[in-house]
């Protein structure tokens, strides 16, 4: 509730000295509750690891972005998934979600099994031109075991320096500018190059992260994510890529995001020396 | 930020008569933040709507159930979504991802265009048990233009009364328990009859989604929102189903959730009449 939280927030400001020891960053991040009695907590020893998984949200992202991987990433029994934001408001993503961040970039571990971040629009523009975001990204990237990012995420990544010199894909729209960011452009849903993974646009962050999973659990245990969440797609339609939609309809969506495409390009130029 | 809610939860608790107004049960429900900004707000207006939307969120849900669909309904521009909660407190979902209600079940639009519900494990057994949000879906979902769930939120619609003599889907391993409700067991993906709109696990919400948006818009805004999510899927694995998983594998997972149907079907004898 926006207005409860402005009012929270302002209580907070009066309060500061009281609720200090809450706020202190140096404290140690917390993973958010997770279910003592769930019923899938019964999986057999042999699927357990102790991953940390380091989920970058920031405003006006592209929400399935990210959940579509939390949902094979948070099923790993044992990991600790953190999403990590900024500051520890909430975060605003598109079309009305608010998530509450579980970590800041002041808390988040420092050595993180997962790094992943997802992409937006104008959301992921901004997130460029925030040097902490890319401070943080190119901080926790260049020792994270995976670096990973999903759709316009990659655009982030590239910003941070962690691109250059890496096969890597993007959204179908955005392709084309992961070689102003020094990588190496290639036209398939995901690219695992050493450790850097990238997904396609928004919903290729399952396909993307069951393979992940796969990476670092049992072949056996990635079967069973994958039955749990029914994953055999049908779309009712097949319009999801530029070769499947009717010519129009992709004339139109490449309209939308022209100036998006036009200002990464420009923010391309001052992105960081590789990682 | 988990300690921080504890301890604001606890000065709004001291300082209730200061932040009353805020709290006002009757206020308007706010929609989330939406972006002015988005590259993606430039939309035709032959696109544009005013649906109302309600995605039921409750503690240790699955996100991933209500956030694929959330994509493909958030992006129908003019639509209002709302994450509507028992209270407004931030809702713990499954694995760590914390949501802040938009709405709470007093605040929620007493007419929607659309309520929608996703699943979960112990948490949608408490939900299937917690009057008040039975009673919300059974209100709701007398007057909603579409009564939607997603995975086992088949099992909250059918508590709740609203699945009686309608076909309906749910997750595969759920799916024998949609007759206890009265419900009448289809075994496909989505199933749409009348105005009740059921799909079957987790990921199915996405595909779901994708035909309800085409039943609410323009065809070619459907196939905008496709390609805009680069939904051509291609999972590196193939045990999505029963069928096609291990036999073992499958095996596991009806071991994993057999405490779960039990306990399910133990509740539907205490479901409401039909709405």
């Amino acid at each position: 509730m926006k207005d409860i939280n402005r009012r929270q927030a302002v209580l907070m400001t009066l309060l500061a000295p009281v609720v200090a020891s809450a706020a202190d960053p140096q404290k140690e991040a917390k993973v958010g509750d997770t279910d003592p009695g769930s019923y899938l907590n019964k999986m057999p020893a042999a699927w357990s690891g102790s991953e940390k998984i380091g989920i970058v949200i920031y405003e006006h992202m592209t929400p399935l972005d990210v959940i579509g991987p939390h949902y094979f990433l948070g099923r790993m029994r044992g990991a600790q998934v953190q999403f990590v934001a900024r500051d520890p408001s909430p975060v605003n993503c598109e079309n009305g979600l608010v998530i509450e961040p579980t970590a800041t970039f002041d808390t988040c571990p420092k050595d993180l099994d997962v790094l992943l971040v997802g992409g937006g629009s104008s959301g992921t523009v901004a997130a460029m031109r925030d040097t902490r975001t890319i401070d943080f990204l190119a901080d926790r990237g260049s020792r994270a075991k995976w670096v990973a990012s999903v759709c316009t995420g990659s655009l982030l990544l590239g910003q941070a320096g962690l691109l250059r010199g890496y096969r890597a894909t993007s959204h179908w729209a955005f392709r084309s500018l992961l070689k102003d960011f020094g990588a190496i452009e290639v036209d398939e849903r995901m690219v695992f190059d050493r450790n850097r993974a990238t997904g396609a646009g928004v919903s290729a962050g399952i396909d993307f992260a069951l393979a992940l999973v796969q990476k670092l659990r049992p072949l056996d245990f990635a079967q069973a994510v994958q039955l749990l969440a029914e994953y055999a797609p049908d779309p009712p339609l097949h319009s999801g890529t530029p070769d499947g939609a009717p010519p129009e309809v992709v004339n139109r969506v490449r309209d939308l995001v022209a100036s998006f495409v036009e200002d990464a390009r420009v923010l391309a130029r001052s992105a960081r020396p590789a990682r």
